[in-house]
């Protein structure tokens, strides 16, 4: 496997970028290109003994698609930004997968620009894994698209399943539709619909609706919704843990020294469970639906979660998801009647 | 203040419920009517020294609405349900509010059928108040509708605005609508065209676009939705906390005695913690745009939740938030331009 990783997005870039490179092409063994700023780079690699023995090459590329600029503007003026550079090399063959920690908005534009969606497929989707007591839960769409047809969200279901199965390794995921409650009867007219076809549909393992509770729970494997819906969720989730640490933080600070000692004797249990519940083991989250392997990791990706992350990729090119995507949008009829029809 | 009490909803009714009545009735001195099954209440009462001399008494209904039942179907069959009941004494003038723990549905519908909507407002809405570090923030509508016109979230904005400054007292609230990005740009048709009725209004302290992390932050004090995205996060929030404090008693359990040694130092600090963040020092969330207070509190409610939720309806009721929405509504001409026209 050999991968483009984008060296220059992310808070931390360069610098966690490459150190997570370096780490990746040892443990996986797999070719790396770092596509950026050359001097910079180099700058960086220096200070990992031993890299030149590596896999590992820096493509350069001069421009960098900052966080703020507006994504489908960026891309087509940048031509030689480290995204859309690299993401070029997964279309010229030359790698077979893109990793970016930069502007998430860049990535999916230029994922769209220059790979294409898959045919068939209505619109990409970004599918985020979430920790659960149980495993991983995929949420997506969790931000790509809003105002999505019931169409989209049973594609959204069918690629997610498939990346579950031949990524994590799940026989049969379960898949939910994300909905206020159990029965079919419920929801807007978008889920009410998107309902109907998951439940028409063979080639996925659809349980019904899933509820807000389900998610954390880890009750369903795969979980469809508008991205609207999933981004809220997931920035909610975000910002609910950051809260709940501070708080806790702010309780043992304020408290006397018998607390303070208790926090310290506590610690190692709930640094074993803050580890089981790291969303950077998983590194990033699969842009689904174009004809490449994209990944995109969270802007505060540190070099432990870019590596799990060109894990993830390594899993992703060799679980053959695209041709399974391929295969099941030719397989089942459902999947490509769009929802304009009805 | 005179509450009409379902005694019959709720997980723990008819005990938690007759339980926490009796204890609003000492604590805020207001009387109170247990509407339900006589008999079994009066043997819950008989429990509690010296009711007698509080201003509580028992209106006899002989149905129950359970969780399950259909709610239009159940309000308009179970004439003499207790949520039915206790909604019509407060329709003739009989109490100034009612309170339910039982099905939403069933308390959300018995008071549209029987108290009505207020004149101009399209759909009533459920406000839930979630507790942040900076205080409390009203999340609505949090369940009560799906697929909601813009002009239906403008009113749940001025609702809430309303509520959290007569019954809360935070002056000017800072009222947010809920979106995937902080730029007007951003987000569905719904929230683009919610976003520009907003902007254009002067009777709230529109603040823009609130994202997910901005709830449990405390970053607004209103924030608008659609029901559907609302019972989403809601749900979701609840069975985070759920799931985080299950994997950290099992991780203490899991470990050695110096861990446990230290959770039990560490426990007053975080019980201290757990009663500032807890949702039932809040008690029940209001459903505001109907004639009339009601109050919807969580099936799970004890008696400690059942008197903080008498003690909002008190407070709910002198804040004449009813007449503050019908003058609002007389006074801004976007909050009844129906959305069809546009």
């Amino acid at each position: 496997m050999k991968i483009a990783v984008d060296a220059m997005g992310g808070d931390f870039a360069p610098e966690q970028i490459v150190f997570g490179a370096v780490r990746a092409a040892r443990k996986y063994h797999c070719e790396v290109v770092l596509v950026g700023d050359e001097p910079r780079i180099r700058e960086v690699l220096r200070r990992e003994r031993g890299w030149e023995e590596l896999g590992i090459r820096i493509h350069h590329a001069s421009e960098v698609i900052e966080m703020g600029e507006h994504p489908a503007d960026a891309v087509r003026m940048k031509k030689d930004s480290s995204i859309v550079v690299a993401t070029r090399l997964v279309k010229e063959g030359e790698c077979d997968a893109v990793l970016s920690a930069g502007s998430t908005g860049a990535a999916v534009t230029a994922a769209q620009l220059i790979l294409k969606r898959i045919r068939g497929i209505g619109r990409p989707t970004i599918a985020t894994p979430i920790p659960t007591p149980k495993g991983v839960t995929m949420l997506l769409d969790s931000g790509a698209n809003v105002d999505s047809r019931p169409v989209h969200l049973v594609q959204s279901g069918m690629m997610g399943a498939i990346y579950a199965e031949y990524v994590f390794g799940i026989k049969a995921p379960k898949v939910g539709l994300l909905n206020i409650g159990e029965e079919e009867t419920k929801g807007n007219e978008q889920a009410k619909e998107t309902y109907q076809l998951l439940k028409a549909m063979h080639t996925i393992n659809f349980c019904g609706n899933a509820e807000g509770r389900d998610i954390p729970k880890g009750n369903f494997d795969v979980v469809i919704c508008d991205g609207f819906v999933g981004n809220v969720v997931l920035k909610f989730a975000e910002g609910l843990a950051k809260t709940i640490m501070k708080l806790i933080k702010e309780a043992i600070r304020e408290s006397g020294v018998l607390a303070k000692l208790g926090a310290f004797l506590l610690m190692p249990a709930l640094k074993k469970l803050g580890k089981r519940l790291d969303v950077s083991e998983y590194g990033g989250a699969p842009l689904l639906g174009v004809n490449g392997v994209c990944i995109i990791s969270h802007g505060s990706s540190n070099a432990k979660s870019i590596c799990s992350a060109i894990g993830v990729a390594n899993d992703y090119v060799n679980g053959n998801v695209l041709d399974h995507i391929r295969d099941a949008l030719a397989k089942e009829e459902i999947l490509t009647n769009d929802g304009e029809k009805k």
